[in-house]
This record gives C-alpha cells, sequence and structure tokens, in this order.
C-alpha cells in the first residue's frame, strides 16, 4: 500500500507526485537580482507572482474589482511559482525540509477583511507538501500596490534539510 | 539586593517578574499554518495582534479613528502576544538570548506621520527584558489593511542562547 | 592591470573604492532599537531611508508628487545608507560576502506600475559591489506611508564572510 500524501516519512517531491501538482516555469527576475539565495540551511526566495505561463493571471485590487475567491486562487499561483523557483533551484523538492515562514501581501481595498481566506490559498499548497507536523509561520499584510499590477505577492523563506 | 531589571546578567524571564508583566493567552492560528518555527537559534513567528482575552482591543485606522496613543497601546499589546508565543514555546523565555528583528505594520491614513512613536509601544515592551545592549533592529510600514480589521500587526525574529 | 570591479577576487570595499562611491554619515535610530543586529553570519538591517546629511532627500508619494526617476534616486540614497550602516558596524565592507535579501517599501498611489523600476535604483548600488555572481534576492512592495513621511524604505539582509 502507497504511503498517504501526509505520511511524515514521505518526502516533498514524492508527495508533490502524488498529489498530482503540476508547478509552473519557474519565473525569472524582472531586474538585476537574482530568485533565490541560500545561506546555510536557509533558502531565501524573491517575492513570487500568480504567474501562469509568463503572464498575470490577475491584476486588480481585492474589494474591488476581485473576488476573495479570485484572491485565493492568485495566491495558490503564487505560491506554486515559489515551489518551481526552489525545484529549480536544488534540482529536487526531496532536499527541502520545510517552508520555514510565508508572508502573503495583497492589494485591497481600505474596507477588506477577507486577507485570512485569501492566505490560506498560499498556506494549503505547502501543508500537504510538508505535513502539518512541520508547519510554517505566516504573515498577512494588505498593501497599496504590488509590482506590475499584481494583487498578490507571496513572500517564502525554506529550510533544506 | 536584587539586581535591577537591566542588569546585563538578569535574564528576560527573572526580568519580565520583576517588571510585574503579566503575558496574555498565546494567540492561536487563523489558518493552516503555526505561531513559532526555530530554524538553528533563529525563533521565527507569526504576525501578532492587539489580542486581548482572544479578541481584538482595537480595529481601525490610525490618524482616522484612532490616536496615536491608541496605536502606541495597540502595539504594546501585540508584542506581548508575541512574548506569550515564546514563552509557550521554550517553556521558559529565559531561553531567549534577545530580539533580533521586530517589524511593525500599521493601518494608516495617507496623511498618518507617528509611525515612530506607534512602533516605541512594541520596541519599550522588549527594550526592558533583554536590555539595551542587546537590542533589536526595527522596521516600520503603514499598510492598506490587516487581518480581521486589525490596526497593528507586529513581526518578530528572536534568537535563542 | 588593477581588476575590473567585477571581477570576482574583487572585494566590495575596494570595489567601492574604484566606483568613487562615497557613503553618507550613517543614519541614528529614532526610537529604542539597533541598526545592525548580527546572529551567526546573517547581518539584519533596521529599515534604512533616503537621508543626505541627515534629513530627507525627498517625501511623498510616487504617481502623486514624486516621479518614478525620484524614487530610483530615493531607493539608491537609502541603499547607500545600508551600505554606510554596514561599514559602520563591520569596520570594512570587506567583511561582507554579498547582499541576501533587498525589500524595496515605496510610498504609491493606488495606480502607480513602476515599482520595479524604483526598486532597481537600489539593486544597482549592490550588483557592482558583490558581483552579479553573487545576487540578492528581491521583495518590492507598494504601501501606503513610511517613517517620518520617506517615499522609500530599504529592508536589508546581508551575509558576512
Amino acid at each position: 500500500m502507497p504511503d498517504a500524501p501526509n505520511t511524515p516519512a514521505a518526502k516533498p517531491g514524492s508527495r508533490l507526485r502524488k498529489l498530482g501538482l503540476v508547478l509552473p516555469k519557474p519565473p525569472t527576475p524582472l531586474g538585476p537580482y537574482v530568485e533565490v539565495n541560500q545561506v546555510g540551511s536557509l533558502l531565501f526566495l524573491s517575492g513570487t507572482l500568480p504567474i501562469v505561463d509568463g503572464k498575470l493571471a490577475f491584476t486588480g485590487r481585492l474589494g474591488e474589482n476581485l473576488s476573495t475567491e479570485q484572491g485565493r486562487e492568485a495566491a495558490r499561483l503564487a505560491a506554486l511559482n515559489a515551489l518551481a523557483l526552489v525545484q529549480e533551484h536544488l534540482g529536487d523538492l526531496d532536499r527541502v525540509k520545510k517552508l520555514v515562514k510565508l508572508t502573503v501581501l495583497m492589494v485591497t481595498t481600505a474596507q477588506f477583511l477577507e486577507q485570512v481566506t485569501v492566505s490560506d490559498g498560499a498556506s494549503n499548497v505547502f501543508v500537504p507538501l510538508f505535513g502539518p507536523e512541520l508547519g510554517h509561520v505566516r504573515v498577512v499584510v494588505g498593501v497599496q500596490s504590488l509590482p506590475v499590477g499584481a494583487p498578490v505577492l507571496v513572500e517564502t523563506i525554506f529550510e533544506v534539510g
């Protein structure tokens, strides 16, 4: 009998395959910076956006022209772009121990109140891969604007095993 | 003669007791994440809010329906919630060496100018515990919105001794 | 023949001198915090502002009363203030291995779209010093307000060699 996706012994790469998750093409820098930087066991990533096939899947502002559900999907896509960068950098997601910290930045109106639901779209990408016993801390912020009109940006720090 | 609260030899836990600071009940996650994550000697925390007895003590926007003094008190409460998480995670604050980095995020109007004063409400919780010789770096930002309508969020990274 | 500024063997301090870059007087804290904090090989800095001769070179909002080019210059100045802090803390920039992570926060209108260009003003300070082979990751955010009316704040984490 195969391991269930959330068996502690399973590794992130094999969990990804069992979940049938297909990662996008990893994003490339928009300026003179790099997408991934390792110091000791910490892997710092540049902010990732909800990009599919090289284009933003959403633009705009939550509470104005984007729904909470669209924000949640944007957060999911930004999280997949982060995973694509890690896989490209390490060659194999199995070398990742866990996501340490997730920051979800989203463009909102002054009245928007669904920041937590939107952020769950990103967290829900990571939890099945690393298991609930290796969870991430999270910071969630509603901002004024993000690069190239993106509604959501995901900032991540991983631990390499 | 007992040690003064800011004697270098005193430890954070005993300083806390001498200051008579009572920590709130530690907050619990609002989604699929964890509140504390340790990698090596770094302790990363999720964002903490000005919560007292399980409820937000303030909601709103600085410069609109909240005064600078209320923001300062909100920052103080958010900082106490962070300490409560550290104490819960480590069992004892004496195992903390120092606060490494504090980020204070606050919901403001476009015209608000008292970000530094508000942030001091959080810094002033930590300085007497770790001593001025073990200070923290600080980043201060005025944002558009924060989770569940909170006016202030405190983001912290501690060093474990 | 002397090393070109981007020769891998050149060190940041000598590259700085070859580039003729003059660092400003390092900023001092606006509250009870410190400007630099080292944990292991990581050097965390407080947010730095576009300060020249002890005063903000710009105030305001990008897309409103500040142009993209002014924002880019503000980001450059904030980055130089970060380098001044590192040099003051370490005594010599040659002890820095690289900039690990750069976060550029800027006050914008809701419609502003030139966040990347503004941020390049900060990245372009660091790339010639550490070389393109030791790049930094980057997070870019448009915010509502920053301390003391500054339009740009730069947040940095360096690695000490």
